[in-house]
Parts: structure tokens; C-alpha cells; sequence
């Protein structure tokens, strides 16, 4: 098996059909190949918000600057990641890990130590850009489970992140946006992107080797 | 189908069995996946370069602050992002597209204008952040494709970038190395991290949706 054939069927999806629904089984799915992703030293510093209300969509949509794909889609999935590290939140999730593991609470400690010792002396800045990278490793399984399940996904970049964080009130939780997925069915009539080729660097620029 | 069994079998492999080499034929299918990634528009801004000399391996074992992995690995993957965004560079990708698509040469004229217009005015640290992270999709996407092909993998940041950058003369190429990606088969006797239960938020802090 591999995913090669259906990493050359997904596509950015630029037209979603508004009449289909993706399962809840199948959303949940593809949030839970995010929850399953790697993250630096373990922290998993972000989430999933989904947006099924058609309203908040619309509001969406002059965030995104117009792009229509954000109130057509099934599911809008936005990618949020923690605005900074904190003590608590690194001693939040190694709590978990000792007690999912049964160990002892401190069996961590040393290593937090020099985990909080580098990103507590960071700028808020860099620190939420390093959350931000992790965000995409979560948003590459869920576009890679959504394609395995024929489900359309558009990773999106392009809208106002200060703007949605307001609307979703994110500040408050300590969170800020990172990316948006909406994920739906492509509307086989009325996307232009969908009949032309995908195109790549050629694999001889792509990759090389040294032996 | 669904990926969720592969994720769950996945984990950052700590002991690599030095013996056991991943054949080739999986390893094109590893990088092939990265090169399938979506990337920020369709610039794929990174490369991929295999390293299977163990020479070289050996020698980025102290860059990665001894992590036995990097040279126990079957290959070790580095994925590298431009230095920055350039004119040629956004030019050249919309050329071939334009070839592949059988389009006339100007068909993107106007997006890749808008496109310059935003990268070629940001510093070139902004640039590079911004094609570090289209890096961590593609690694996403190999990691996803390792673990459908029972190949383990490590996604690693640490290690000292410029040294590696310079081992590499990565510089002269405009290039700058963002991760590394071992793969290789467990060493299923001596891997701590194998048995340990792998652990996330629970599902109820990870998602949420506004209906």
C-alpha cells in the first residue's frame, strides 16, 4: 500500500459543493490524524476548532478575504496554536503522560527543566512561531486522512489571522490562529483548478542524494 | 480506510537497528510524498537530500547533540528550505507550470506579481519562516507515507542548523536546513520509548466545534 495515488487525487479544492455533507464520522477522522501528530518534545501546542455554523462561516468569508471556499465547504477546521509556552501548559501535558504511563509524577522533571529553560526564555514571538510549525505537521495528517478518505481539503494560509482571532475570541483562551481546512466535496462542474495538471518541481531538482 | 492505525503504530523511534536498510524503492515513495505536498502557492519553496554515506552521518551526530539516531538511521532525510523567495525562483516554478499545462507564458502573470510584491518586501528571516513551515507539511506527508509502508521515522529539530548548513554547503546553494527525518527499522530490543503508551491531550481539550 501507499498514499502516492491518493496524494495525486487531493488537490486545493477551489470550488466546494454546499449541498454535501462529510459524515461526522469521517470529520472525526480527520481531526484525530491531527491529535495523532508528532510535536516538538511531545507538547502538542495547539488544536482543532471546527465551524459548521453557516453564519460564522459567512463572517468568515471577508476574513479570508473573499475566497468562497471557507462558507461552501462542509467543515471548516481552524488550526489554533497556544500564543506562548507556559510552565503550566508543559507541566499539563507531562502530567498526563506520567499518569497514562504510570510514573512516577517527577519521572519528566529534568527533562521539562531544559524544556521550559528553552522556550521560557524565548520571545513570545518565537515561541508561537515554533507552535505555528507544529501546527502544520497536524494539518499534513489530517489533509493526508481526508484524502485517504476521498474527502477534499485546502490547506489555507491567506486570511486575517488577528481578525478570525477576534471573531473566534481565541485571545481570551490564550490561543491564536495558525491555518484553516475547510473540507468538503469538490464541485466537479464549477472548479477550474480541478482538470489541470498538478504540477511540481521535477523530482532531479526535488530530491537529491548524497552516498 | 483510514490512517489512524498507521499513526498510532508511529512514534519517534529512538534505536534504530543499524542493520536493517530501508529498500529503495520505499524511500522514493517517502520523498515522492513530500514532493506531493501542497505548499503556499505552489512555490515548494524545500528540497529533500538523502543521506545514506555513513561518513557523513557520523559526522552530524555531534550537530545533533548525539542522537545516536541520525547515524543508526537506514537514510537520513533532511529537508531544506530556500534561504528566501526570489524573482527567478517564483518565476521558474510558474514556467513549468505554465508548460505543463500547455498555457501561455503570462497565464499567472498577474498572481505571481501580486506574489513577489509580498514576499520580495518582507525581510529575509520572514521569508525563510514562512518556507520553513511549507517544510513541515511535506515532512507530514513522508512521515504519513513511512508509516503506511511499516518504515519508521523520527522528526527531529534538534540539531545546530548553521553547523549542519555549513557541512552541507548548503549556503551557496541559497539553501538552509529546517529538519531532519531518519528512517530505518526499530531495534525492537532496545528502544525505551517503544512499550510506552503514546500520549496526547484527550480528545476534549484537542477539538472543539461551534455548530
Amino acid at each position: 500500500m501507499s498514499l502516492l495515488n491518493d496524494f495525486e487525487w487531493r488537490y486545493a479544492t477551489k470550488k466546494f459543493d454546499p449541498t454535501k455533507k462529510v459524515e461526522q464520522s469521517l470529520v472525526d477522522n480527520i481531526i484525530e490524524a491531527a491529535r495523532l501528530a508528532p510535536t516538538s518534545n511531545g507538547l502538542q501546542p495547539f488544536k482543532v476548532i471546527t465551524i459548521t455554523n453557516q453564519e460564522l462561516k459567512d463572517k468568515i468569508l471577508p476574513i479570508a478575504f473573499g475566497q468562497s471556499i471557507v462558507s461552501e465547504c462542509s467543515h471548516l477546521l481552524v488550526f489554533v496554536g497556544w500564543n506562548k509556552y507556559t510552565e503550566e501548559r508543559i507541566d499539563h501535558i507531562y502530567t498526563i503522560t506520567t499518569q497514562e504511563r504510570n510514573q512516577p509524577a517527577d519521572r519528566y522533571k529534568n527533562y521539562t527543566d531544559r524544556v521550559k529553560e528553552l522556550y521560557l526564555n524565548q520571545t513570545e514571538a518565537e515561541n508561537f512561531e515554533h507552535i505555528a510549525r507544529q501546527a502544520y505537521i497536524g494539518m499534513g495528517f489530517s489533509m493526508a486522512e481526508a484524502a485517504v478518505l476521498k474527502v477534499d481539503s485546502t490547506p489555507m494560509e491567506g486570511f486575517d489571522a488577528p481578525q478570525l482571532d477576534a471573531l473566534l475570541d481565541l485571545e481570551s483562551q490564550g490561543l491564536k490562529s495558525v491555518l484553516m481546512l475547510p473540507i468538503g466535496y469538490r464541485d466537479e462542474s464549477n472548479d477550474w483548478l480541478l482538470n489541470l495538471a498538478k504540477v511540481r518541481h521535477p523530482k532531479d531538482e526535488f530530491a537529491s542524494e548524497i552516498k
